[in-house]
């Protein structure tokens, strides 16, 4: 019996790993013989790079960078194991993320992703063939500006002089783009870019406006971002003939999808369909018999993107049953049976309040992963009493 | 596939029929075509009879007796459908309830059992050859003696006079029994008594320490009582030699499984096991390939004579899965497992005050079950898919 287990954290209270060691353990108290494989899913944001090294037993390495208001700060990158091409991953958090600004500097017309192209040059310099960058949690909103003037990128204003990117309101001045000097050696690497879809560069959906204020931007900000974005994507589009403007990923990170698009020839992708394929979700799907998946609520919302159902899709192109655990089976939770999932169920023992719930979710993943397999036994041993066929309706 | 939904009530929240239906509707979902047989578990108290006539599909008969406080009520009784010997079902809280006794007469020294004894006789006149008297919510506390005299039996005092019971305070005065006057009929008849084994008629353990105080008993009340019932036993043991003092039962309804035993001859049983038999739940356990059993709570205390435990204990005399579904998984709940509980879980779906489990308990049931019978069919699927031995370590 080969068990998957591939669970996104539960918010607040498990990370992804940890999500998967309960679940391991509540397995093995039933069949301690199972060869259970997990797969502790993130999406690109903070943990990716270290999540990412560990699921493929690769290596992980310290940097130093600059940060995101342009001091110097302690990050890290990974090389992945198991791949035969070289390949590395990069978090944009690691070099540019949120946590990464202190309280009273959050002003994301301010804050660069310099460190992000950093990064990307000290991989180049191990030699790698491929590079995954995560995106999320980042606390930047510069269109990647700052990391493509760290590859070789020139941005000029309207007298020909090069601007230094100290944040999206250095965008507001480009009047052209010089790509000539980029890092030769980008021309021989892929980069393939974890995107959340949904993120565009510009518009009343676009970064300035969904993400400004959440990293600290006021109205007038607001406005001014919007103003400098569409600037950077109509200089952009003279120089490249890429429209960055509505497309999708473009707004990943603060832009970041953007410029690294339009401006260094990476790959932008739905994030889950990119990091699955890094991680060979296809080949432990068609070595495995069985797959729970978990994350903190499960409900209308799962199946837009989330990780149970984004797990469940591909399951079934095996054939494969899928079991999601989740604090919360929240409203429109049956939408889920017709997107993969076959049964769901709550990780909560009793009438409790959620913070006892973030108190005890260790113990309660993992009883309730136990029970859950149980039950799955309970059907594997009604199969074999009837031995019979066709009654299932 | 044949399966039976064997649930006891959600206390303050569902009864076993309400319970049942639910988990009808949630396997239904899943399994539109299956044979599904639910048998809402009660113990002997309240709806007892309503309970058993409508499993059974008897008849139930309306009734007028003597109530605990000595004015006539409207009562009831039943008789049961599919047997062959024709059966009476009654609950003495029925006639004797503590429901029945309006609070401002709360004392269990004055309130008594002789409606109990009106309804067996009714049920004689209905040419009954068996009695299935149910205990559980009594409001009396008289041995039993109330019933007794309504069937004949003399309670006589020091100087000959025979005594009206009046409750249990008229105990303390008994001197002889007279049991030659008992209803004839009665040595035709077979009466089970469903009794909780635990409750008995004396000691420190007795009716009048444990439950004189729920009735309305101040402490002298109590040992008023307790002297009572010793003088009862007392002058029991000189005319039948029997023992009722720490008898398993004895105690059931105010020492009503004292007098109903050594007076008029009926047997005391452990509740489930009597009610299971009368129901013919070995029969329905026969025709099963699958039990799913419910309570408000699955714990420690559920191996001690809870209707899951009781309900698995007889199913796996018949090799029977069975899947246990509770509002609360509590401490020790894992005791379960080792007593024919394969599997359990809590209808939970999201953190929630108790409040809130009461008002959606139906709907929580429901979806509950539906979630566990779609994990059946996962294993039942992975065991066609599989198709192999052995890997049940």
């Amino acid at each position: 019996m080969r068990i998957l287990v591939v669970p996104s954290g539960f918010k607040e209270s498990l990370d992804a790993e940890q999500a998967a060691q309960c679940m391991r353990e509540g397995i093995m108290r039933v069949m301690p013989l199972a060869r259970v494989h997990t797969l502790p899913m993130v999406d690109g944001g903070e943990g990716f790079t270290k999540a990412l090294v560990k699921i493929t037993d690769g290596r992980l390495y310290e940097a130093e960078v600059t940060g995101p208001v342009g001091e110097k700060i302690p990050s890290h990158f990974g090389i992945l194991g198991q791949k035969q091409e070289k390949t590395a991953v990069i978090e944009m958090a690691a070099a540019a993320g949120l946590r990464l600004v202190p309280r009273n500097m959050r002003d994301p017309r301010k804050t660069t992703t310099h460190g992000v192209g950093e990064l990307i040059k000290l991989a180049l310099n191990k030699g790698v063939k491929r590079i995954l960058l995560g995106c999320g949690d980042s606390g930047t909103s510069d269109g990647g500006a700052g990391m493509a003037q760290a590859l070789g990128v020139k941005f000029l204003d309207t007298n020909g002089n090069e601007i230094h990117i100290e944040g999206g309101i250095s965008l507001t001045k480009v009047a052209h783009i010089d790509v000539s000097n980029v890092d030769p050696r980008l021309q021989h690497v892929q980069i393939d870019v974890a995107c959340n879809w949904f993120n565009k560069l510009c518009g009343e959906n676009g970064v300035a406006r969904v993400f400004g204020p959440q990293k600290g931007a006021t109205e007038e900000q607001v406005i001014e971002l919007e103003t400098a974005f569409n600037n950077y994507a109509s200089v952009i589009e003279n120089i490249t003939g890429i429209d960055v403007r509505e497309m999708p990923g473009s707004g990943a990170s603060g832009g970041l999808g953007a410029g690294i698009h339009a401006l260094i020839g990476a790959k932008l992708h739905p994030r889950y369909d990119i990091i699955m394929k890094y991680i060979d979700l296809d080949t432990l799907l068609a070595e495995s018999d069985l797959v729970f998946t978990a994350e903190g609520s499960i409900d209308f919302q799962t199946p837009r993107g989330k990780i149970p159902a984004e797990v469940a899709k591909r399951a079934k192109q095996y054939g494969l049953p899928v079991v999601a655990l989740a604090g919360t089976v929240g409203k429109g939770a049956r939408l889920n049976y017709d997107y993969g999932i076959d049964a769901y169920t709550s990780i909560l023992p009793m009438p409790s309040t959620l913070e006892e719930a973030f108190i005890h979710a260790e113990k309660w993943l993992r009883d309730c992963t136990e029970s859950a397999m149980r039950t799955i036994l309970v059907g594997y041993q009604l199969a074999s009493r009837l031995n019979t066929k066709g009654w299932v309706s």
